[in-house]
């Protein structure tokens, strides 16, 4: 077992979204320490501009690693989409994304090769689920569409709101029409609304939730480079950190109602000078 | 005539918003330049924090100074609910906020005195509009109520959708069992929403938009501090100039569907470095 084997993991987002990859995490890698950063000072990313995106995400890796961290996921669609080479060059340890084990497990599902993606506008003008789809089988046809107001639906908690319904019908509809197989739920917040979209989209649609296949990459990897851990961390009196670049509180609120237990410290760090 | 009146008078908002402000400027003192600040990098402030709002605005302050502006005004309710104060600390001109004209204006309205006032969940919280309200006439009743979705419904372009409505409907139906005879629009994106939001509430509701008494107040102070333009700048080939931190071409393609006229060139600048 390599050396840094016991350091955390680092994962990151522009806000709470990341936290339900973090909780895959959490579920499939119990040994593994995590050191969370939700970038709540400027969220959302999903609205901003490729260099912006960019500029934000090299500041957080070069965050995490003063925290030591053995390997980053970035739990971000959008920063998965444009900055997934420049936090890779910014940083000596692995980095992942959650596009691509999303597009993975989404070719393997299909069955009439008709593929949906709702996402950020960020993430869907990156066209990188297109890509990485049709890298894997030019056949299939892949269908985007920006859903701008889930995350602020989310954030406000109507989740189970017939304003949502509403919203969802008018996004999907067009999906609905292009007779889609299967659906990429290309934003760390839309498991949040998994129910509804299912309901809305009908058996016949298979969601995925990238969360899942992120965290089997990820174990994946660490194995693959010899830094997994193994139970001593269960030892260990602080498996999880979480920091912010704003109001602590309110991220506190939101995970715990995400995480399968009930955090208390966040610390509030200026992220831009990193 | 004092020597810096022919300066510009510096704008800024957390985005798009201040638009209607700086419009209203334009349209009533029509000899003063503009330099306008949208800070789109990182908006909405609306869900920030207290520190974090006072942090970006003294940023954009010292930008605007670089500018030599002869005043500013801080057109986004949020900034000038938490951070009036300091932002004049940091800058030797004149500032002046939309919250103090917005609560002047409902107080010269009311009749039953009741006022109601819609803003983002910063400014509710922080309290500035009922402060300023009750110092002028404390037997007048404030009734706040946050509408966190406005803000992302503009900026959709939903702004007459059945959508909009029924969000809408949801936010405004304490304030009319508050009966309430005055609304202030307490964010710069709520006048958009103007007729909707005069549709729900009924005839008997008056509603103040803090833009158009803004202006006013900033002509007074320009008039006052002896530093008003005449119509010497008229004839200056640059009348506006636009900046913002991220997303240029999105936000000319907002502001050419607000402003009186088609604007072309917006710059794109670090604020974080100010």
């Amino acid at each position: 077992m390599n050396s840094n084997a016991l350091s955390p993991i680092g994962v990151f987002d522009s806000g709470v979204g990341g936290l339900t990859v973090t909780r895959e995490i959490m579920r499939q890698l119990p040994n593994e320490k995590i050191v969370y950063f939700g970038d709540t000072a400027r969220v959302p990313y999903g609205s901003k501009s490729k260099d912006t995106i960019i500029k934000y995400s090299k500041q957080i890796a070069r965050f995490l690693k003063t925290k030591n961290v053995k390997a980053i996921v970035i739990a971000c669609n959008t920063a998965s989409s444009f900055a997934l080479e420049e936090v890779r060059q910014e940083v000596d340890v692995p980095v992942i994304g959650v596009v691509k084990p999303g597009a993975k497990v989404a070719v393997s599902k299909t069955k009439n090769k008709k593929i949906g993606v709702i996402a950020t506008e960020a993430t869907i003008r990156s066209g990188l689920y297109t890509d990485f789809i049709k890298e894997q089988d030019e056949q299939i046809s892949v269908y985007g569409k920006a859903c701008p107001l889930f995350v602020p639906l989310v954030e406000e908690g109507w989740t189970n709101d017939p304003v949502t319904v509403e919203v969802a019908k008018r996004y999907l509809e067009e999906l609905k029409n292009d007779d889609i197989d299967t659906l990429v739920l290309g934003c760390t917040h839309y498991p949040l609304l998994r129910t509804m979209i299912g309901n809305l989209m009908g058996e016949s649609v298979t969601l995925v939730n990238p969360a899942y296949e992120t965290a089997v990459s990820l174990g994946e990897m660490l194995l693959k480079n010899d830094i997994a851990a193994g139970n001593e961390n269960r030892y260990a009196s602080e498996m999880y950190d979480f920091y912010v670049s704003d109001a602590a509180e309110k991220f506190k609120r939101f995970a715990n109602s995400i995480l399968p237990f009930k955090i208390e410290d966040i610390s509030q760090i200026s992220v831009e000078n990193y």
